[in-house]
């Protein structure tokens, strides 16, 4: 735990403190989101300490052209970058002409308290004899709807004058920009006395990638009186004013999101913002939150996941599926899950493996199939895009980005946009968890053997041979252990593409494509390469070796190092990284956690000994895997120790970054302890299991999971387990390696792991 | 051979032909240097085509602030860059009013040719019926003097009026700036009727590097009349007319350029430029340039290399040592020899390990010892700096950088900043090359040793123990083939590593240093790793293997490849030239070229008969080292080839990159395969020695060398070898073998090598 700054409660993430030097933290702390927007908790009124705006609308992104220090040969032009929208949440609030900040002025009565139960951001403070309290949300109900509402009470027995200026600004700008550009311009204003407009666009770029419209639309309720409106270069403006005493007085704004990406062109998208505005001005604003609160509440009907006598750890789980969900939801098929969601502008909010690899197994459990669908559909779409970067590289097939906003690689980090390829495996892997998870092989048969011949086909273009071994080897690449870079045969790289290829073969075997013209000669090379694959192992020490030269170093375990040792990546020069023994996240152990019915509890026990102990985790995606590997293999402890990491990363801001963003996409890594660690739940070969142990300072834990149209709640207590089918027809599984068929409810003496 | 567009002559840089689409190239061609300072060869006057203006001043630089794509830990802050300087050349001239500018007006009559005996630039063109001859040349006779001549004469038999702007112009910038950002602001202007100056100060920066001031101060000869001055911003101008007729009139600009790395603040620097110019006006031009015509002749009587009957090969050879002359002949051991000297930005003028690797045995035969003993006293000096530079990395020692100024790395890739730590064998061996060479061990046993048990201590550090193979092997490197990265065990890298501790150990005993606490200890783990050293071999091929995983590669001849694949670093992604085995420049053979007496003729062969047939050569580093080895093992065609590429490589533009500035640091490769290579002269053991053959379209060459207090004259031609003692004590050296002591003379027939 590196900070805590947000109390403990099983449902919110509340603080009495205004924390001005860990504002950013904060901030990142409160984000919202809806899957279509989201924002991080930025205080609305004038703030003039140090504060990082942050507004961002999915799938609105600019291309920035690429810095770097020396240009390497097939470099991408630029890098897609999730970028701060309009700030439409803006006021400037006077009391008795005194401006309201907090930068400034210390309130008493303060609270921030994001409740993660309704999605529903609250505030309070007293100021100048005046209390405000502040209401927040992006509705789940209605995607373009944000409302802010305002309930102000004099708190000093005597009448204050307030106004409040309700602002749409433009004027923003991304902190990471390249080169300091700003990424907006002003395409219209349109302010009146009760509500104002802006419509931006994102600036012109010169690599053909298309300009985005957002238009924001004002709109106000309450009892504040309008006395003005103006408007400048990048700002409208709405002022109000009302005299503030005992009773208290409300002002609601609530501004429309519409975009291009929904509408075709401004006219369009302007007209769409003032028909929503007009719909929503009918309802008041209980009736817009609990049409808000209701989405909530069926999202937690499923997703939650309930842990007694231990708060932190609640609170832990809660926060990665509310933040999580407040990312996606499944319901844009061209979006996807970027690592800082809609809480920073780091990593450029873009695709990532980590949606294949770590996200896709929790959207499978506790969403509908449509949702991962529609994750896979992403890939497929850019299928064009990947067979691009593939070229660009002068190999064949498709190569998947690094990082992306189209399909088109982004990344210029050599070691890692031109060698971290192992990403070309976990998208086929996904389409195989897809499968096999919902035993629904329509989209493998179409779509899905579409991406995996063209992987298959940059695979077996990528390897080479080795004349002197008579092996197919595959040189240079960055395994999912980034503290290595260009290394020659990475186990797990070499694993993955060997299976990709054997996967593809097995799937055209059973759903024959002649339309992908794959040849006999090609299905020759592929088995050629996938019996002739080589693996570095050490028969010796039974285990897997992550690279040719691993065995090479000074193996030494973490333990060996000082605590001034850590984080590595923020006390060691990179050289000396590189070339130590120690891993960054889960490599070869991955590799086992995906083929997990290939390998025996020996095998899986050596691995895991040899390597957890050299692994410092420094990537968020590294302790889930761990935990869950952990579970398996009876060693309680060490997993409850790496759901520890994972479930409360930000919370406790572990890696010291969270001020950046929240790990979004590593949120998935608490759930995926708990259910494919702590209760083991597998669908090895089409069959569902459990075999739940419970950390010894829980009493309890429940959660629900859909699979294959029934949903299942499992209770683990300090003495059963109960299952019990809540939906759908009766289902064969295994519990502690006993076949049962599960039909109402079946409980058994919980056991003792390992 | 790529682009060559000035015509062959032995002593001259000729055209008649305005290059406006090659305009880069033929500036950088007719660059002007004389170690104090230099320029590229743009037009004095207005021209408003595409130009590279670049002006330098010898150590006068800038910290240009890191800019790269991700941060490393231990990258440094800035990249240090030789600024381009004010412009002092400037003129604008008019003719009857209308502005002479051959961007946009096309002349007659025009020469431009580049007198590489006198080191002057002459220029010739006729526009609106009038002729400008132009000279110019920075004096090596007066260092601080830049001298411009300017013969006017009317060719229409009518009567022009032409004015000249006599201007220094200090708003410049240089193109590589990484953000756009000007390095300079002017301190003061003056100007009066028949004199002008401006001082400008490189601006503040934020890494405590010390500010420069450098002023010009311009005065003027000639039949011009000043008609008048001013000044603004950045400019100082003074205004000259004559009436030009048949009979030529002349206007002569001379600068004086003076900076505080001679003299201490702006008054002093000021004054020195005044003392300076008053000092010359009394001398005539013709005096003036008599001077530095000495200068030159003086050191092309040591430094010629005169080839008979192959003018394309003797034009190469002047070219490169005339523009290497200008860039350093020792006369500052403040100074070293930047990439591109005083003719480009790239690179950033600072130093590389080209300077021990290529340049030392260059100016070890052609000047005093005391000039390459300067280049080793400028590392010697820059010892705490290199020791900064280890502990940026975790490491004991002195680590010597990748590029710097100060000795401060300030290269920032990691595969190079972080692991082509190569370069500390480099500095070493340039001490040993001094010692051997000259005799003279008084540098060792003082400022030598200190350099030495440092780099030693860094390597004690930076290996590390395999337990596996019991051996002490070197990981994450980049060898001087930069096209593998971050490999394990590179030949050269661990043969360099082991010879500098065992290099350390022998000095030690013969000059004692108990001042440098090395202790019993301390020379016990040098002992074991000089005795355990891992290295990479295969003794079936009878091959010293380039590192670890190099003959696991898909290992081909360049003959294998398309002409469209090369050069690979414009054609290949980076990922795929860094998996292949085409090598950048030599390697393994660098390591058997500076150990030449260690290993046996068959040795040498094996390991030349198996690299050669995959480099690729695009560093203009390597030709010069296959082609001494080729001499040696009598591949007298291959030497002669590889001759070919690094002698003509910027007059041909071999490269395709001679815009951007010549390659000076690899300008010593034409001499050295012609002296190391053709002529076979090799000094091992302390021992001088020859074995000379003949190109076969060459009919003879001569050259002398400095050894040891002698001056020696070698001629070759069709039948004899001649030595010729010019200048010292009888000598004892070996001639094909043969030894003899060498008095007046010796001849022998030439011998057919090989």
């Amino acid at each position: 735990m590196y900070l805590r700054i947000m109390e403990i409660h099983p449902w919110s993430i509340r603080s009495t403190k205004l924390e001005k030097e860990h504002k950013r933290l904060q901030e990142s702390l409160t984000s919202l989101g809806n899957g279509y927007m989201g924002m991080r908790g930025n205080f609305e009124e004038t703030y003039s300490g140090d504060s990082h705006l942050g507004t961002y609308i999915g799938g609105v992104w600019f291309p920035d052209k690429t810095r770097v220090g020396w240009w390497k040969n097939g470099y991408p032009k630029y890098f897609g970058k999730a970028i701060n929208a309009l700030n439409y949440s803006k006021v400037a609030i006077y009391v008795d002409g005194q401006e309201v900040d907090l930068g400034k002025h210390t309130p008493t009565d303060f609270v921030l308290e994001l409740d993660m139960h309704t999605g529903v951001l609250h505030r309070q403070f007293t100021l100048f004899g005046v209390q405000f309290r502040i209401s927040k949300f992006l509705s789940v109900a209605q995607k373009e709807l944000a409302l802010i509402r305002w309930d102000i009470t004099a708190t000093d027995g005597k009448t204050h004058k307030v106004r409040i200026d309700a602002v749409i600004d433009a004027d923003v700008k991304n902190e990471d920009a390249n080169y300091e550009e700003k990424f907006w311009q002003v395409l219209a204003r349109d302010v009146t006395a009760d509500r104002g407009s802006i419509a931006t666009q994102t600036v012109a770029n010169p690599f053909g990638v298309d300009q985005f419209i957002v238009n924001a639309e004002q709109t106000f309720a309450g009892n504040f009186t309008a006395t003005g409106h103006d408007s400048s270069d990048w700002r409208v403006t709405n002022r109000f004013e009302a005299e503030v005493g005992a009773a208290p007085k409300t002002f609601e704004k609530r501004v429309i999101i519409t975009t291009s990406r929904d509408y075709d062109g401004l006219a369009a998208v302007q007209k769409a913002g003032r028909d929503l505005s007009a719909k929503i001005s009918g309802q008041n604003h209980a009736d817009l939150l609990a049409a808000h609160e209701a989405g909530w509440k069926q999202r937690w009907d499923i997703a939650d996941v309930v842990i007694s006598s231990n708060d932190e750890a609640q609170q832990g789980i809660r926060f990665n599926l509310f933040q999580l969900f407040a990312t996606y939801y499944g319901e844009d098929a061209r979006l996807n899950i970027g690592p800082k969601g809609f809480t920073g502008e780091k990593y450029g909010g873009a695709t990532y493996w980590d949606t294949e690899a770590y996200a896709v197994p929790l959207y499978l459990a506790l969403a509908e199939p449509n949702v991962t669908r529609n994750l896979l559909k992403y890939r497929h779409n850019q299928l064009p895009q990947a067979q691009h970067n593939a070229r660009q590289q002068g190999l064949a097939g498709a190569l998947y980005p690094m990082v992306t906003f189209t399909g088109v690689e982004c990344h210029n980090e050599w070691e890692i946009t031109f060698e971290e390829i192992h990403r070309n495996g976990a998208i086929p892997y996904a389409i195989y968890n897809y499968t096999n998870y919902t035993g629904d092989d329509s989209y493998l048969a179409k779509e899905g053997l579409e991406v995996l011949v063209e992987v298959s086909r940059f695979w077996a273009d990528r390897v080479h041979y080795s004349k002197r071994h008579g092996k197919y080897m595959i040189h240079g690449v960055t395994g999912p252990n980034e503290y290595e870079n260009n290394i020659n045969n990475n186990w797990y790289t070499n694993t993955l593409a060997a299976w990709v290829l054997q996967y593809t073969l097995d799937a055209l075997q059973k759903h024959p494509r002649p339309d992908l013209n794959v040849s006999d000669a090609e299905r020759g090379k592929w088995q050629d390469i996938i019996a002739n694959m080589y693996y570095p192992e050490d028969k010796e020490q039974g285990i897997f070796v992550q690279h040719d030269g691993f065995l090479d170093k000074d193996i030494r375990p973490v333990s060996a190092l000082s605590p001034d040792d850590l984080p590595l990546n923020q006390k060691w020069s990179w050289d000396k990284i590189l070339r130590s023994p120690f891993i960054k996240q889960a490599d070869v152990l991955q590799g086992i956690y995906f083929f997990g019915d290939r390998y025996t509890l020996d095998e899986k026990r050596r691995n895991f000994d040899y390597y957890e102990p050299m692994t410092v985790h420094e990537s968020s995606l590294s302790p889930s895997i761990h935990a869950i590997l952990a579970a398996e293999l009876g060693k309680e402890a060490k997993a409850v120790e790496m759901y520890q990491r994972t479930a409360r990363l930000d919370l406790d801001n572990y890696n010291n970054d969270t001020e950046d963003g929240l790990h979004i996409t590593s949120m998935t890594g608490s759930w995926l302890a708990i259910v494919q660690g702590f209760a083991q739940m597998k669908t090895w070969g089409g069959t569902l299991s459990f075999a739940p142990f419970l950390p010894s300072d829980w009493t309890g834990y429940t959660f629900h999971i859909n699979y294959r149209g029934r949903l299942i709640k499992i209770e683990v207590d300090g003495k059963n387990v109960t299952l019990r089918l809540l939906k759908g027809d009766a289902l064969p599984l295994k519990l502690y390696g006993e076949a049962l068929t599960l039909k109402d409810s079946h409980s058994a003496p919980l056991q003792k792991n390992g």
